[in-house]
């Protein structure tokens, strides 16, 4: 018997949920890795599968005072002890009380993995050799969850200069699981990241474009994207920590390009850079039709100890208050009213729902709302982006759901809180007499995969 | 039988909702066009009633990618097919589910015009037809709705420049009703308006005062003051899209009154100047006892091609945040304490209801808050409002409701969203025991009637 | 019989509320008199223990138009009417509705004094009377209070410059409640403070140390910190109006304190300076133990005429927007990651609940999230909180609850409107499928008191 409690929803919500419970799951937007689907290779141990990559899992540790090198973190790989790691997760299992990503972790023990046992400082070890177990089975190889779980697409997310090998691979493959890249040019358009004056030299050597030019900088863009479109690719990805867009003249864009190129933009000129940039990016998705995603707001890498000692994505990504009006102004009015663009906006900061993001998806033909992103991806998170967004943008002007994880495993949990979060909302709006049940039957599976799809253009 | 459902609320809310219900309209602020009694007239067409000249409606169709002129937008009424328009709005009913624009249509459609075929792509002919046969009815004209819906007082807005023809007419016509104005000075007030320059000309024109001179200036607006408080107007109304008080030196303000006559403020005189001019305005509220209104926090016409080509209110208008301490700084250490003066705050930004306005109005005697405003007059706004407000403001520093529509045939669906608003909020306070039922019942009908007539000094 | 109404729970919280409704209250901080237990003296007439030192009864009386004066505030004591008072409060009683103080007001009056006739304007004599008959028996002492309100321990809040002789009397009586001082320095370490430059002249006579050079001032507090040690302090408190942290060279630091005993700051040098204070508690709180409070984004006195002629907290502090990952860069970044140091934050703008504050303290080891501070402390207020930081921070970041009164016997009713919330909140995390019973009623009493033992070291 599951360890998993059977809950179910009050009132109309559970039949809602049950109507969308095993829909086939889009995923538009991730960062799984390709490689999993090329290579078809066993999992590793449940210490690398579920806590190591896990910032969500790590953070809360590091939060109670554990040490980062405790769980392998900076740690090489033949040098950490997988059980010793886990069995430290699970002494401070009670920690993730009332988080989702203890809903998620039961998810993928008790449901997607199957374990008989539950959790907790007692059982580590048997929780361990359960988990250990399955991933040496074929039944847990890439490919075969992969199918089992009903994924209907999967985007990964994958940097300008990839060369995209893995997703080549899964294409000539005879395999026919679903999987495209996404276009995350971050690193060729954002001065402020690491090495961007040598990844503008290596997108040339790429493309076999002088990118050293501002046109042929651009062209080059071009190439990488229609690269990715070739390979399935429908949308590209922006990270954005400091929202704000501009266009600028001819002349300054390329004078900025000039500095760009040599590494010697000022933090006041490499903003402006990026923001032209961003603008760029919009007029190419007008022109070739891939969706273009916006993550704003995430101050990265804030324990600047932990950075220099282990890199990024260490926990310490905190967002910040953001003016989507004034950041998106050049943007939008330069490209918000073709009709052939797509803009998929994502917060962390909630107070702009209501007050911005909603009135502006409700009136840029543009812009969708994706859902709710990172911290806010949790129960109370989704009732927060329906009561605050749903009012003034419709349901229409949303993007469905996506994950945004790199945990495979949890991918089936993550869409099974949306859904359940989305029968909550619809039931709660037909008790509150705003539509029928008929019209909440009609808006489930809407909202639990199929604005995704049109969202995405991921039309089959 | 009416296509609206039956929906019982929950609980106790239901009797406290019938309890208020039929309560007389008391509609302190709002954009009805007094011509409409003036005149008496039959209302045009259903789409020139329902949907051209209601932002709410058609910037949703902009966002779904409809064309502005098929809606008639920028069309010469003669040119435009009003029943091809309503068509395509038909076709689009969907897209309203879940929004305060789908119930306020619906209680219109099927309540107040009395429709008997619900609205949908196949019956857009249906619908169109029998208000089409409503409206040529003498039930449906102005004067009749106006009684038939209840209304105790409505207040339209008016520009300080308006001659208020229309408010003569009715004041000396022999019909009833009331209907006063409210004095809207921004056209003269707030150097960001076009034509600044001229209408302070046109002001001192209007009032034979020598606007050209500061202290002609404000002769003038104490003299349009007046002449609308002799046409029953109590009110003023202030649209502050960048809120900032400043209370300036006399040789300063004469200066910036010297520069603004030429329209010949730089951008932050403007701010400077205006931030002045609403002071000037608190003192003479003051002094005349009109209650002031501040509307603050919408960045208007934020899509620049829309109102290049159609003008503004095109549902461009996107509210950012506002710091309202800083902001009615100047005004409130001038004027605050003063016991005439009453200041009405409407906010876009609902991080402030808790954080800034229910401390505010919790503290200054001469603050009120204002109900939820334009995106957040809506059940779950409401419910968000209640919900932040009361703890620190209680009930007593509400302005109560007010419709703040140019859409007359919404007045009373927008008042019975508010009152079942209203008996949700209350019913929620008996059952979790902050008060019993009988304060309940008290305080049902102030909030539906009573404290706006209270806070505007509407009294008979 | 009491005539507080007997309000139900609904659901799981009843049982979940009535498991922890009796535990001893730990009261980790406050603003209560030690001298009132050292003294062990009668509290004075009701008016002055229930309304004249209350800032949230007096400034709700304020905003609807009584003058403070009517209220004995800048009356000597000698020259007030109680009765007169208390009369005009209960005129009054009616604005209380729905705000936490009616509910504190009611649970101090029916519970915790045994008034049994209803407050209303008919009965203030009645009720009057009754509190000062109370007032005179043995029973309402406020040691005796103390012992049956079953106070487990409370701190007050304690100047640096503050001898601390009533703590003194305390520890030297045989009186065994546990009462503990709070290191509190903003006097000598904020250059806003009034009599900042003697403060710090003062603090060098109390310690022997020359506080005019920058080592001996630092050497003075960490003596006064010690000296509060002594008497069992476990923490420090530290008013932030506009949090802002930075990390000074030497130099920089030494120049800007010779200003500073001087008077001699600019505004933006003075907050540099405090700024620069902080990371230097922060460091001392991370070798001494202390617990290091902050509460910031509190305007203070915002009503400069009440400043002027009544001095501060005249109810006119009005929160304000908050940015906390700026705000704490340099404190965290240079102490942030030391395992000795706890620090608490308390915040006033709710939108940073979710976007900063649950990030922040569910990454460094160093922080923990105070509960809802001032205006937030409130029904709605509370189950705001849990629905916003639980997600992110789980339960183990947060620091259970403190009731930051100066109304001491207002403290069981505090508790209790707490304990309510944590019930109700548990409850719907069971209702929802979060968690289980089991979980629930194993995180109540950590909920009611042992986290706020846990994060002040209050350990026995």
């Amino acid at each position: 018997m599951s360890p998993l409690p059977a809950t179910a929803l009050p009132g109309l919500a559970q039949p809602l949920y049950e109507s969308i419970a095993d829909l086939p799951i889009v995923s538009p937007h991730g960062h799984c890795d390709p490689r999993w689907w090329a290579d078809d290779s066993a999992f590793p141990d449940p210490a690398e599968l579920l806590i190591v990559p896990d910032h969500y899992v790590f953070r809360m540790l590091y939060s109670q005072g554990v040490a980062l090198r405790d769980l392998g973190i900076g740690v090489a790989r033949a040098d950490r002890n997988p059980r010793a790691i886990f069995r430290l997760f699970a002494q401070h299992w009670d920690t993730y009380l009332g988080t989702p990503s203890r809903g998620w972790l039961e998810h993928t023990l008790y449901r997607t993995l199957g374990i008989d046992v539950a959790l907790g400082p007692d059982t580590a070890d048997a929780v361990y050799d359960q988990i250990a177990a399955k991933l040496a089975t074929p039944e847990f190889r890439p490919r075969a969850l992969f199918e089992r779980m009903g994924i209907e697409v999967l985007a990964t997310t994958d940097a300008a200069l990839d060369p995209l090998e893995a997703h080549e691979a899964i294409s000539a493959s005879e395999w026919t699981g679903r999987i495209i890249p996404t276009f995350r040019p971050d690193d060729v358009l954002n001065p402020a990241r690491a090495g961007h004056a040598d990844n503008i030299a290596r997108l040339g050597a790429m493309t076999g474009e002088n990118t050293a030019r501002y046109d042929g900088f651009l062209a080059a863009i071009r190439s990488r994207r229609a690269a990715f479109r070739a390979l399935g690719a429908t949308a590209t990805d922006h990270d954005v920590p400091d929202l704000m867009t501009h266009w600028l003249a001819p002349a300054e864009i390329h004078a900025l390009h000039g500095k760009a190129v040599q590494g010697a933009l000022s933090n006041a000129e490499a903003l402006a850079y990026y923001g032209h940039m961003l603008v760029e990016m919009a007029q190419m998705s007008a022109d070739d039709g891939m969706v273009m995603q916006l993550h704003a707001g995430s101050r990265r890498s804030t324990n600047r100890a932990l950075l220099a000692e282990f890199g990024p994505d260490m926990g310490a990504d905190i967002p910040h208050a953001v003016d989507w009006v004034a950041g998106l102004d050049a943007l939008l009015n330069r490209v918000g009213n073709d009709p052939r663009l797509r803009v998929l906006l994502f917060t962390l900061d909630e107070s702009t729902y209501a007050r911005e993001l909603a009135p502006m998806a409700g009136h840029w033909p543009c812009l969708r709302l994706g859902p709710p992103w990172w911290f806010h991806d949790s129960p109370n998170g989704i009732r927060r982006y329906f009561d605050q967004v749903v009012e003034t943008a419709g349901y229409w002007n949303l993007a469905g759901f996506n994950d945004d994880t790199r945990a495979f495993l949890s991918i089936p949990a993550r869409h099974d809180t949306w859904r359940r979060g989305v029968a909550l909302h619809l039931a709660d709006q037909v008790e509150r007499g705003v539509f029928d049940r008929r019209d909440a039957e009609r808006l489930a599976p809407l909202l639990a995969r199929d604005l995704a799809k049109d969202a995405y253009r991921l039309e089959d």
